[in-house]
């Protein structure tokens, strides 16, 4: 079996993350799609806000782990689309490390005015409004190493699935820890 | 905390799994909702038809209990809305009971007329023609205790609900296996 990879498809809301990630599968041959968003969703009796409860999100990252190591050990590629900080990436990486995998963390990125005309585009019970801009904040004191952000405003689809698939910088090391 | 319960909710296709899946939910302090059909569909390359697969079966099935085991140990009970044969139900009730746990299995059931007008009723993407009598037959040749099967047709989700929340005939026991 080839080695297999795992990408990590981040960043604030509206920037293009399920797009990407739906191009990104149709370039893999086998793979499974894990959207974070409906894993969280799976809880319903009792669920938290994620940004609200560490409980709530630790919930979802051991959800999104048990999934990927399966999907995984069938000899999948995996596609992470959840808003994922680094801390979040890391912790996964080490928690798949023993299966021979590489791990790609994306984080796209564009700017605020792009987000805010996009959230005004989705359904009305999906907008985000203000949160969207404070998510960008968020990424921006995460401590995320530059090297991981991919500015997709203006680019096609195809460019940015050029980019994750040749471009080596965005695959986590144990020294980004 | 309180002992948990996992409820499968199985029977064939246009049973109405879904429906009563939800109303279950509504009953349920902490709870998560674990529908067969999303997990399923959580593959995207190289996925085979599960009723013709056994190892796409199986990751189904390994996906299913590693999201269960997670939900209930962050103390939620889960609902399971999946075509699901006696063989399966046992195998994931053994694969819990470490875990302090009561396994309820309802298989509902209604006659064939009515399920093949529930699939037409269906968007045609959906519907599953032939299929739907099929799985009928599959349960009656899968050795099925019929002390599981829950009729449903011509009674209100709040008497079904109330039939599996307060009929201890659906829990599995070591006996069943």
């Amino acid at each position: 079996m080839d080695r297999r990879n795992v990408y990590i498809i981040s960043g604030p809301a509206g920037v293009g993350k399920s797009t990407t990630s739906k191009e990104l599968l149709k370039k893999l041959k086998d793979s499974a799609y894990i959207s974070g968003d409906a894993v969280s969703h799976m809880h319903i009796g009792g669920r938290q806000k994620p940004w609200e409860s560490k409980k709530e999100i630790s919930l979802i990252w051991d959800n999104i782990l048990c999934l990927t190591r399966n999907f995984l050990s069938y000899g999948n590629d995996v596609v992470i689309d959840y808003v994922t900080f680094p801390s979040e990436a890391n912790w996964l990486f080490k928690n798949i490390i023993d299966l021979d995998v590489s791990v790609h963390y994306v984080v796209l990125w564009t700017d605020k005015e792009t987000l805010l005309k996009r959230d005004l585009m989705r359904k009305k019970e999906y907008q985000m409004g203000d949160r969207c801009l404070i998510l960008v904040d968020e990424f921006l004191d995460s401590g995320l190493d530059e090297k991981f952000r991919l500015p997709n405003c203006d680019k096609e689809p195809e460019a940015v699935i050029g980019e994750i698939l040749n471009n080596g910088k965005f695959r986590l090391t144990e020294s980004d820890e």
